[in-house]
């Protein structure tokens, strides 16, 4: 399968497979280009790339997580704006050395996450280079109106899905070979296998005023809101979701458990806002409120300020 | 600007002072994905990326020369359905030696590309990366219906736009550092500056029954239409397209002048079919015809075969 036209026969025949309805896609696979009918509605495109040794570390996931990872990272920034993927186009370039089963792996881990984010694989790319990269291009459809990142407003609460900083700690736990600590699977799953938003998709489009996908870390991605709704945010440090075993795992590695919590990324959980009287149907956690001003602070229990060092994540090189 | 988001928001001020319409994009760079509204025509997409020591080296092209020709190769897969680029998203990796005048020649480049083709730059992504790596999404819309690679029909005429095997050679003297052979500006600039398709796409749309853009090489890119189609194709040598000092550079370096012409990649220049009797407006070229059969052979002036060596473009590593 070393030649890129055997390896794109292969494609077509493994996405046509595919569970993902077909309705919207004239043309797929194998042609100069995609063609698909996505109605009248307004589209969601977003553009995401993993790189090797930037992103990820191939000693640290396997070929089918990585490729699954990928495509649901950039899915989360469909869901981040209320609206459902529909389609995927991926494009790949990967060394010399990247053998045919580390391939099918890839693409099985691809087809995985098409399945679970309903988009369908439509069409992508193939390149040789001198380190693997897979750069996912998703498109979705509004579940109502696109919930942007510019409609918080003072008195809005803050939410978050999930748990914070799970992720970070998981890679920690891999990078420093503590896979002995309790719940370390847990953690390290976390880092490798993000969260599936469908669900919450069409409540997130009732209640949110503005929603972000956290990748960079709560507090940066909370900034990105703030700076594009021209608002202020104060954070509970108290309410912050913290998953079991974070503080004790957390204090094993060095790491402050609030710290981690609000600046490691890669957890890709939702973070939005919602007016105080909304009924908010989703399952979240208020960590926060939106204020008037630009500032993004976070209070401990007694109501002092915690500065942090690093506001938002690092990648590895 | 070697921060992210610093080089995100300058990249937000550069591509929204663009003339190229707006009236489709609802959301633009800067939010977790772009929002736009195709109406309700099938949309055509494409994605291709362009790696650094395999599609390029640095040191044969200006980054801005290298920003242009990346989108319009993209541009090309749409142009080839006979249909109007009209958004494109860049995905760009950078290794930390890439400086910031290189980034904002680049981001020229990209956008010299964008007012030529008409794809509105409406997001993308920024990562780190040991290689330079481009890789473009680009939207399109059909001028009437999308031109695929299926329709060929025994009989149909083959045609091609431009002129071939310029671009292989203008590499090729770039490689050998024979700028002082007669035209060599003229093939390095071929190389350096894909052609621009959007003046012909309504009269592809028109009279083309299938067409595909010269990436790979024309015999190649030829195949995947014979294949796509079911069909065979003899091409007339003696009628192939070559520019002006083609045969005597081609001489200068060792080539064989058909040869290059048929199997050098990167022209992108347009190969369609249409019906004998079609009353093709396009400015292209009659070099064959399609038959029944699978073999694509190439006849020289005594309708003799030519055979060669290789079939399709072989990448740098």
């Amino acid at each position: 399968m070393h030649d890129e036209f055997t390896k794109i026969e292969w494609l077509k025949k493994r996405f046509e497979k595919g569970t993902v309805p077909s309705r919207e896609v004239i043309v797929g696979i194998g042609d100069d280009a995609a063609v698909i009918d996505f109605g009248s509605r307004p589209t969601i495109v977003t553009v995401d790339t993993h790189v090797e040794d930037v992103h990820f570390r191939r000693e640290l996931i396997s070929c089918r997580e990585l490729g699954r990872r990928a495509v649901i990272a950039a899915a989360s920034d469909v869901w981040a704006m209320a609206s459902t993927p529909s389609g995927a186009l991926v494009a790949l370039t990967f060394p010399d050395a990247f053998t045919d089963p580390d391939f099918r792996e890839l693409i099985e881990g691809i087809a995985e996450a098409s399945e679970l984010t309903g988009a369908r694989i439509i069409g992508g790319n193939l390149s040789r280079g001198r380190s693997l990269s897979i750069t996912t291009t998703v498109f979705g459809l509004p579940a109502e109106e696109a919930v942007t990142r510019d409609g918080a407003r003072p008195g809005d609460r803050i939410y978050v899905t999930g748990e914070l900083g799970a992720a970070a700690l998981g890679l920690a736990i891999l990078e420093a070979g503590a896979s002995d600590l309790e719940h370390a699977e847990s953690f390290v799953s976390r880092w490798r296998r993000p969260p599936v938003h469908g669900q919450i998709v069409r409540e997130l489009a009732q209640s949110a005023t503005a929603a972000v996908d956290i990748s960079d870390g709560c507090l940066q991605d909370l900034q990105h809101v703030c700076v594009a709704s021209s608002v202020g945010a104060v954070i509970e440090a108290s309410d912050i979701p913290m998953a079991r075993g974070h503080r004790e795992n957390c204090a094993a590695l060095g790491f402050d458990p609030f710290e981690l919590a609000l600046t490691g990324g890669e957890d890709y959980e939702l973070l939005f806002t919602a007016p105080p009287d909304a009924e908010v149907q989703i399952p979240a956690t208020p960590i926060g409120t939106i204020i008037e001003g630009s500032e993004v602070r976070v209070l401990d229990s007694e109501g002092q300020p915690i500065e942090f060092g690093q506001t938002g994540y690092r990648h590895f090189s």
